[in-house]
């Protein structure tokens, strides 16, 4: 693996490097860490990198990499750079050959994914989407039992992500985080809704199987000051006519990463939160309501569930080990891709360049429909 | 108390007379429980009522009173008819001397409601509307907080109550509540709008401090073969552009009666839920989360909270509670007009004739905006 | 009903009366509320009592009552005085023909027990023991699914009740709760194991039907100055060696009413707590957790859970209601018994006499062995 | 590193791997992984060891490895075998210059405790011993906010620990785990008392700084045919005399890994439990209830619990993470005696021998205490 971006002031590189590094399948071995040379040669260093493979550039680093004999040179590169600086890293890899794992939203624009997405069927490489939550077991246990039928025929969907950093206006304070995702050159057409809205409609969509296929968005600036949306409430339409709420804050004061959804059907609703990600309680209309929980050998797990859980039930994993299932599944793909297997339907249970173009779709719909009079916008893409 | 409606049938008559008796201020004298006569008769001998005060009509009820010497008639009835039948004894009641306390909606149309309310301001009478949930003593520690400016300025409301038990066609197999619930004759123009979204907007309003102002509806019928909404979703702006959302739903399969309540300021926010009520979470951005708990004697109560406990810290009070705390308040008043006294802002923390009217506007403002193609409809009273 | 005790300066008296009114089946008509006649008087007149029947003595009420006329006199007297002041009343009330209901626990000796038991085998009348957690709907749920043999044969059992309101000398700053509780001379010789260990103890044979053979107790004084117990931890030995803990402490600084019961079995094990009534966790071994709910309508509710419900699921009931259960079945069964038919097993199900004796020689028993060097001691009765 | 023990079919050796993988500062360079020579081999080549440093024994592996040039040769080696296998490559290592990390309880006998201490004070070497739990960090907040005196003077420890997972005889049924923890000659002279009970009895004292110095033990062998407690509950005395219960089962049907903590002072009382370690429940006398939440940049957090999380608040950390940070603090620790540094009082944070010689001392005063008819024995080591 070789990373772009992720430097020692940076925050999402260093959880890529835990989740790669948990189950002992991946190695950094390269690094463009930082459009900083100075940065990035430190935290080459203290990432034990070596020297000559510490580089300034990705385009350094792609180029060189391609030079190197097949088992030396990495087999993906890792993209953790802020919203603008996602495409031309990606496009260069697949176009000199490489894997790619990039953070979400997958682009800056929905033409730049569709165009990923063009170079990814011309190439037959793989992409790999951090969409984190879709990793944790039981929102795998959730769409096992979605698409099992046990709660029939879905009929209404509740997601928000409420997050209440952004409360303040820290971009103004130095906080780096705050500082590009507040702004529209770095971060793209929408904030709070590129930033978490986008995995809200990924999970929606994740564990229900249905799409996003109309929104009535109501999008806002409660802090003032700002550029782009950090406060959104969305009405949905999905497939089949069912309707849905998507609710997305960065402004609601004292909440820390409240990402919940609910799902109910004809028999009975069930409701998964990431903070207290290893229980799925599910409420039946007709019997006790039931609490599934997180384990390998936990009663009533799926089999997309065991095999994303590396502790027995009641040793909480927790965000690391779900961005680890991410990167496990997606190295197992690899590696079956190396020696020419097929790889398995578990092994393929990783967000990709379809999730990846949905999100730049959402990003661009909700805006729309945000600006729109009208009542319902079509979801284009 | 003279109660018109709630024979043995019947369900909410139950739970009125339960909340009356709690203190041992108000007792149950005379009813016109049924608009069929035999289970008027048997309801009004299982309630203890003596044969000549067991009326077959609330008219017969008011006027028979109304001849008694004061010493001896009701200070007040008690309509849980449902909705369509709310007006007329509420009306006659009135003319007649009569306080009122009255099942919410308060009436069938907005029409009736500021009907009712000319009749008040004319009599001087009082009348009380039973929303039950502002009786919950840690809803009023939150309106406490918010008003005393904890948060402080309000930047987003969510509120939503969630019932499961339409998610069948029960009205069809003769579940009494359900048929005329779903009723457009009997329920109005609204289904779970009308009765439990209510409810919520009411919540919303009564700790907040604020009143919507404009609404963007998207109602549903969920199950089919049904003539109204039984599951809604609604953008909110409430006064100084806060925005918020509005979720009712009597088709969450699995959910009982779960009305919920966040709200949020600049400093942290707030969230309540009826089905563990003794609890109120505020959540700070700048320290630890606080957990609020419900006792005449408990940590941080406000004057609010203590008058509306009955028990210490840790025994639990719950809906029957609340419900008796709207009786009691309305009692207390009462009983300081009736010796001359002017009631304190304690005793008039009941919902009255203005939660009334502005009950019914939102019923016909969210029924608008359902059927508007415009996103936002003005809320008109 | 006549009250001997709960005069307007206790507490308990209050929390009967709202429970005695609840149903409307049960109304006060004269009481000795106080010592103090001032108190008595001043009582009587805020809860309506006519003068003529608000007696200064218990002995004066119960020799005046059981000169009424039948249809005139009360049906029981409740008594709600200190420990030291229960046994009197309640043996002039039965050798006087009337039904009592007492707080717990029942007497001030075990021998007084065993003589209130001796008179109600004479008497043929009825006693009721205040035992409120046995009036929970979900500690009722929880009998029936033990009863049932859901969870297998029993194989532990732990109980706890930790309240913090005793963490200071309060009793020095003129807390009447406090005081008489913590002074031997009225409370008699435990202090936290009386007051609130006897509940625990009470629970845990009531749903377990199991009884305490044998103790290892470690009963504490916490806080400096105290005549008798403010914490204690026991290790119990059940009928069929099942082991067990008790916990009661008054000094868990923090906790409120933290009354909590778990049962293991073969099968699984369930939990319920006073703080969240309403709710009845059962875990089990092979397949994911339930939760049942408290509720009329709950499913997989047992039938002495429906008939100790008043509110459909999801509108909380509380301590006032499973106080209230406990009146209401005595009262049905005083009814049962006037009309001459049968009392049903769900009317007869109070805690009475068995119950009383039982938790006088678990006080006898528990400081025995607090006393002791020995490990076991075991429990006589 | 090097590992003893943790073949392919072993449970904790791969935990240990995740737990030292996590950080990057870790490697896995030579194993002698099962006294099964296949599993030893066809595990080091599935975990990509080399051929020359995958050793057969344990013994093998520590020569082989002593006479590697310093640069090349392991740091330390890991020892995750059945109990009674620890020591002797524990004091092999120790003889040979190699650091050890070691599963819990630290040994066979408390002879061998105290010989490892003696190895190490002569060598000093470095022993870290893996009590997981105590790597939360919330339980470093715990201990952090018990330093500081925010209780007040602690009055009363309650320790829990309960799993259902040997609630039948699966050690009959090739439950390998099960096998070896309920084999006296295996496990030592306790099973869920040297399991588990160790691990609640280190939290305990790690959280309060208080030590045990009586006990009163009752331990049970509830599932027939077992040699070993499979279940027990202990009353503690500590120092100053607080008193404490501590319960520990494996027969707690339908438990997962339910440990909790509960200390009470003069001022409150704190609760944390494994299931949800990323909050910890202040509960005061005179305050509303606190929850303090895990994460680096979380509201209240002290110096300890920063050190020890990865993610911000909201973003869960588990069992794995508190396994790590461990491993994590020990190596830095290693790290800085290399470089001839003195280690900070945050990298010396992890349980090493004085906690291995105390948790075997609990071993065999808690059995010593079950065997005895005298309530209390003095804690002796």
């Amino acid at each position: 693996m070789g990373m772009v971006g992720g430097g020692k002031d940076a925050f999402i590189g260093a959880i890529h490097r835990i989740a790669a590094n948990m189950d002992g399948l991946i190695e950094l071995s390269c690094g463009a860490l930082s459009i900083n040379p100075e940065i990035a040669k430190e935290s080459g260093k203290e990432l034990f990198l070596p020297e000559d493979r510490t580089y300034l550039t990705f385009e350094e680093m792609i180029k060189k990499e391609s030079q190197m004999p097949a088992d030396k040179r990495i087999d993906f590169i890792t993209i953790v750079t802020p919203n603008f600086a996602h495409y031309a890293p990606a496009a260069m890899a697949l176009d000199n050959g490489f894997n790619v794992v990039v953070e979400k939203p997958m682009t800056f624009t929905l033409q730049e994914a569709k165009d990923l997405k063009k170079k990814l069927e011309e190439s037959g490489l793989t992409l790999c989407l951090t969409h984190t939550y879709s990793g944790f077991p039981m929102v795998k246990q959730a769409r096992d039992m979605v698409r099992n039928g046990d709660l029939g025929k879905i009929r209404k969907i509740i997601v928000e992500y409420n997050q209440g950093w952004l409360s303040r206006l820290s971009e103004r304070e130095g906080n780096a985080q705050a500082s590009w995702r507040t702004d529209p050159k770095k971060s793209g057409k929408a904030g709070a809704m590129g930033d978490i809205g986008t995995h809200a409609a990924h999970l929606a969509e994740y564990i229900s199987g249905l799409q996003i296929t109309k929104m009535c968005a109501d999008l806002n600036i409660l802090v003032e000051g700002r550029a782009l949306d950090d406060d959104g409430n969305v009405l949905l339409r999905f497939n089949d006519k069912v309707p849905g709420v998507l609710m997305a804050s960065q402004v609601a004061a004292g909440e820390e990463n409240n990402l919940k959804i609910r799902i109910y059907g004809e028999n009975g609703g069930l409701e998964w939160a990431e903070q207290e990600p290893n229980t799925l309680w599910v409420k039946w209309l007709d019997k006790p309501m039931q609490v599934y929980r997180a384990g390998a050998n936990a009663a009533g797990a799926s089999s997309f569930e065991i095999k994303n859980c590396r502790t027995p039930a009641g040793h909480p994993e927790g965000y690391l080990e779900a961005f680890a299932n991410i990167y496990r599944n997606f190295a197992h793909t690899l590696m079956a891709k190396i020696e020419g297997t097929e790889p398995t339907k578990e092994m393929l249970d990783f967000p990709g360049i379809e999730d990846g173009v949905r999100g730049m779709a959402f990003i661009e719909n909700v805006v729309a429909s945000g600006n729109s009079t009208e009542k319902w916008t079509d979801y284009k893409i």
